[in-house]
């Protein structure tokens, strides 16, 4: 209950200062996080609290932000031949339990129906966190020969994690959007290269849409997906808190779950000395990509003034804003820059460049700058009568607040250069903070205080659950800094491990047998990334 | 549990026939229209059958129509200015209980989360059959003045109605997907409008797309939305059961929920007489188009032979066989229909023409044409030595199995226009069949009989509830035809009115205070259709 009252609380909030019609964010991104995070989302009208404690409202300003993320990925596992179905959000109990550590992995967020109207339904049905046991039944009855693999299908659909943890909008929530990926291969070596195919387009949806880097990596034995073979994510970086997050996942699950379900073919081989082979299991993936992203996105990119959008996914890629026609301007100039602001809007728009005129009248200029910086739209464009004689326009970018002079007779080209430059800019200012706080550790000494300087560890490992149990443990004990998220009642922010990065580093190579493992002194297998995480 | 076992009956009898490679469908469609359905269904691979009882698994084959729809509905309701959006799928009681009427319209139907994990919930929380009461509490905080009006979100998502007759694929689920528009503006005209746009883009979808024939008309008071003001819906037809069925509503919610949700607005007026005016309720509309339409797709075009698929959504629309290279054949021949089927493929694709080649080599070309008619490929190119030497290619259409020859040169253009004669045929073909069975009836003598010889019935109607009532009552004597689906269990077969059409006969006009109700002799008020229906 605490947590839906606060979930009031915070829209009340927002609306009071909306009685007194300012805007904006009342705290700064370094001083207050959580606060910060929550005014952003809900000011920018990108989310809202509701009813359901850990369940948002996706408005459309995230939610077109979401459509282009949903149109990328849905072009690119088109050509890799992948199509899209739709499941029963309802799992039976008993297929849900038919995997072990799957449902292991699962159990304690399930939620499930066990009434419809005024009848108790004779068996709960779990409401689906992931759809490996709603799915598998049904591939085990589609698969018969080889001929019928690969079979790859995807949807797009909410599932349902009922975390006791604290909530937190798009990073944390019960439900959310994501599509989830479940393929099935009769060679191992064509299930591999999907789950790396896979991993590279989230990679693209990260770093080339959201300008967000991220580290491609393999998770330990400890964090891979339940039931599955291994797991390779994607892992964030969020500065202000010097967390890792984990961006994105795409598993294999090996033969596993083909076993568990009969997903079976025949030996394409036929009869070996009159006999018949014995059936083949298939060798499946899953993967998945949630709208925790655009939380990730927000909290990489925001700042004092709310949002910063990135131009690829932004719904609005330039604002207009008549400006300079106060109460005395003249009816020439109010004309002539009425017809220059549409004569702009109409040449972007021609460009398929996403442009928006603010001409309303009932609101100064300078209130709709801060209308349009605190909902993150890339460019702002002003046109005043001075502007209009000059045949120029001013442009401030929201990344960084610099200022240039665009001409009208070239205005596409520029405006189309400056969104391509805010994009890059975006990434590159985020990817040198992230290098700058990924520390090399070859001492154990140097873990906590690296952790506590809201940085993450690299460290020579050497990947067993024990050291991995260990380190958390060892971790834990150092107190918590003041911006960390919501988390603060956490039983323990010990930091684990986030991935053993694909790319190791080529300047410090590990020496077989004579690199020993940061914590426990055993042999370092690989260099492996560690740290607070949500 | 009745149902779950034929659901698995369903699955083994299909895979049954997969064993002894045969393909197709086992019954006429006139004569065991339930079995015709469902294997047509599951043969096609449209969908299969789920472990629980009313849902089922969109496959491909039938979730790409399912985007087809999509993507129309949302560029038109876009040029509207309807903004997508999600909202949580759970729903306090609380608020689901807020409208009266509108909950007694659901409450029958509607699943409870009650547990999560281990732990039982303090309140349970419904599954959203609709959305009204999980989204006006937000509106009603996001509306403060006139200019935050329209306010216009649209959601795809799936929702939950338990309804304990018996489930049918498409037609009554239990889970399902829709979209479902919710709009609040500032009058009543605007929202008026906003009803007819929406019908209007759903009778495209059905006519343009589907190449269904649907009808426009008003609800009765008994058949309205619970809780809306006005409902206007589409109603369609199938010959085979002689039914009628709706296609897609668009309410008018009037300011019912507005008032209990509290979405009003300060009047724009401003004060009168120094007096601050009463704040004004918004007017409401929702509307919502379901996969409901693909079963009536399939069952209005289907043939004994399988599915018959509209050009404009079928996700394959041309298939090329190659032919005439039996075991026989020399290499050059051999050489020349491959080289001739890809470039085939190249042209078409380049024009846009979504077409796949069927270059198996593990079956015969009969085979082939089997595989394809049974998933209603609008038309199939057949490709052998002898049309390759004569720059010629066969073409058969699914509609109605009518051959032609077209010409290499000319190809692309040539199959363009045969889609869109396909397109065209099939709707009139529809239509025809429609408007031939759709029957004026002014005794009561005949209305009965009228639907036994499964047509519907246009009558001159008082349009009250107690005539409604007891116009069902007297039609479900009558015994049911053999074909009816699946519903023969159903308590009562009565006819009710499926809609007051919008477009009124012309020929035929009421004159007022003369023409009488035919079923209580009341003034009839306008043409009603009624009908036995889904």
């Amino acid at each position: 209950m605490a947590a839906q009252t606060s979930a009031k609380e915070a829209r009340m909030d927002a609306s009071k200062i909306e009685g007194v019609a300012k805007i904006g964010i009342e705290c700064k991104k370094d001083a207050d996080f959580p606060k910060w995070y929550k005014q952003v989302l809900t000011r920018s009208e990108m989310l809202d609290y509701y009813d359901v404690s850990g369940c948002y409202i996706l408005r459309p300003w995230a939610y077109r932000i979401w459509q282009e993320i949903q149109k990328y990925i849905d072009h690119e596992i088109e050509e890799l031949g992948v199509e899209n179905s739709y499941f029963p959000m309802f799992i039976p109990a008993k297929n849900l339990e038919k995997e072990k550590e799957h449902i292991e992995g699962f159990a304690a967020e399930v939620a499930w129906v066990t009434k419809a109207g005024n009848n108790n339904l004779h068996e709960p049905l779990a409401i689906r966190p992931t759809s490996e046991t709603a799915m598998y039944p049904y591939y085990a009855e589609w698969v018969r020969s080889h001929r019928d693999l690969p079979l790859r299908l995807n949807q797009w659909c909410s599932v349902v994690r009922w975390e006791f943890k604290n909530p937190q909008p798009f990073i944390r929530n019960r439900e959310f959007l994501w599509q989830e990926g479940h393929t099935a291969f009769a060679t191992k070596a064509e299930a591999d290269l999907e789950v790396q195919q896979i991993l590279e387009t989230y990679r693209q949806v990260y770093e080339d849409l959201l300008a967000v880097p991220v580290i491609k990596g393999v998770k330990s034995d400890k964090e891979k997906f339940a039931g599955g073979l291994y797991t390779t994510s994607l892992e964030g970086y969020i500065p202000t808190t010097g967390r890792g997050i984990q961006a994105a996942t795409s598993h294999s699950l090996g033969q596993n779950f083909a076993k568990m379900f009969g997903i079976s073919f025949e030996d394409p081989r036929g009869p070996l000395d009159g006999e018949v082979r014995p059936a083949l299991f298939a060798w499946q993936n899953s993967w998945g990509f949630s709208t925790r992203s655009l939380g990730i996105m927000v909290m990489v990119h925001g700042d004092d003034k709310g949002l910063v959008l990135p131009p690829r996914v932004a719904a609005v890629q330039v604002v207009i804003i008549p400006c300079g026609l106060n109460a005395k301007a003249s009816d020439e100039d109010r004309l002539s820059v009425e017809q220059s602001v549409a004569n702009v809007l109409i040449q972007l728009k021609k460009a398929g460049v996403r442009a928006k005129v603010d001409d309303r009248d009932n609101y100064s200029a300078g209130y709709k700058f801060n209308h349009w910086e605190l909902r993150g739209v890339p460019v702002r464009l002003e046109l005043g009568p001075k502007d209009v004689k000059n045949h120029q326009i001013m442009a401030a970018r929201r990344d960084n607040g610099a200022k240039t002079t665009l001409h009208q007779a070239t205005l596409v080209s520029e405006v189309r250069d400056l969104l391509e430059t805010i994009q890059r800019d975006m990434f590159n200012r985020a990817r040198e903070i992230r290098d700058a706080n990924i520390v090399f550790i070859e001492e154990w000494k140097d873990f906590v205080p690296v952790l506590d300087k809201k940085q993450l560890c690299l460290i020579p490992w050497c990947e067993t659950s024990d050291c991995e149990d260990e380190i958390k443990e060892k971790s834990s004990r150092s107190g918590l800094a003041a911006t960390e998220v919501q988390d603060e009642k956490a039983p323990s922010m010990g930091a684990k491990s986030l991935c053993i990065p694909m790319e190791q580093p080529v300047h410090k190579k590990l020496i077989k047998g004579e690199t020993k493992c940061v914590s426990c002194g055993k042999d370092a297998r690989r260099w492996a990334l560690f740290g607070r995480s949500y």
